[in-house]
């Protein structure tokens, strides 16, 4: 799935018996990762749950991955200094990847500050990357606080915190753009609903 | 997911909006892992390609995450030391989970040779877990090597070879042992096919 090279060797790659197609019919729909990208408190969890909770009802195959759930399995022995950041979100790429390839719709929910990693998971689903960028400003972010962390933060009793003392590197051309401080949750999630059922379709 | 504690502070879990059941309607089975042990060559690569053509042709949802796959991908940076195979295994099947957290039929082939690893995986996957021990002992296995793999650990050119200089540690009860040195792959494809339309209905 990488361009790296393994660190194993004597490895060769098995293929699927089923194809891609297969899985499209099965489903009736398309596999791909739409990946929610935006500072914390932008509302990229809230989104990523209720847009999962819509297309089910629609008949979509859809899972969420979500950036403090993945910190407490697969991610466990990662933290938030910036090779960490990389490595958490290099493996969510290939693991939406993978679900992708299955005929999953994946919605990711991270921050993923950093423009590079991003472009590593895109290149990890080759094709079926769907970048969308929560575009709430830090101000709004820092006063809505939901979890007291901007608080801690700006207090400095967090370290590496997106926006404070960490940067946020916004999308240059995300898919998607949305307006979560000025829009509310609903108008945000059609929009997203909407995006995905006109990519997803069987026929596209 | 992990019983571990996270690296990671100031994260909280959130909650899905589709419930476990609605999951199980829209696929009409439920999810769960099925992890194929055994030594290389044992077939498990094979085997799980074909149960996942069969399953599909079946109307289940279904994937297989292969050992040499995913060393291409999620684990590029691991290598065949004890400690990298823990690794490995350890975020297989933490991925593993979180597939079939999302109403898939996961079917994992990887050698996975120590014991503690595979209830590692056990554990992650809360109750959905069942292991499927491929029993060829390691002389058909060493007379088939069809990558010539044996042949180069025989020689000393590859390290770290399960059952040569690395050691395989038999499940002590496996949901399901197939006799892969004696049966053919249809009997063993059927026997897995069975076990899982037995165990994933949705009244199970």
């Amino acid at each position: 799935m990488s361009q790296k090279t393994p660190k194993s060797e004597n490895i060769t790659e098995v293929e699927h018996l089923v194809s891609h197609e297969q899985r499209f019919r099965i489903k009736g729909h398309k596999g791909g990762v739409f990946w929610l990208t935006g500072l914390s408190a932008s509302g990229k969890s809230t989104l990523a749950m209720a847009i999962e909770k819509d297309l089910t009802r629609l008949g979509f195959h859809v899972y969420v991955l979500d950036g403090d759930n993945v910190r407490h399995g697969l991610n466990v022995d990662l933290g938030f200094s910036p090779e960490d950041r990389a490595e958490n979100i290099r493996r969510v790429g290939e693991v939406a990847a993978l679900m992708a390839d299955a005929g999953l719709i994946v919605i990711t929910a991270f921050i993923s500050p950093y423009r590079q990693d991003r472009d590593t998971a895109r290149k990890a689903s080759h094709g079926k990357f769907h970048e969308i960028y929560l575009a709430a400003d830090i101000e709004t972010c820092k006063a809505r606080d939901p979890k007291g962390l901007y608080k801690k933060a700006c207090a400095g009793e967090i370290k590496d915190f997106t926006g404070i003392d960490a940067p946020y590197e916004a999308p240059d051309n995300p898919e998607v753009t949305l307006d979560t401080a000025k829009d509310n949750i609903e108008i945000c999630v059609k929009q997203v609903v909407e995006y995905i059922q006109n990519v997803s379709g069987l026929n596209k």
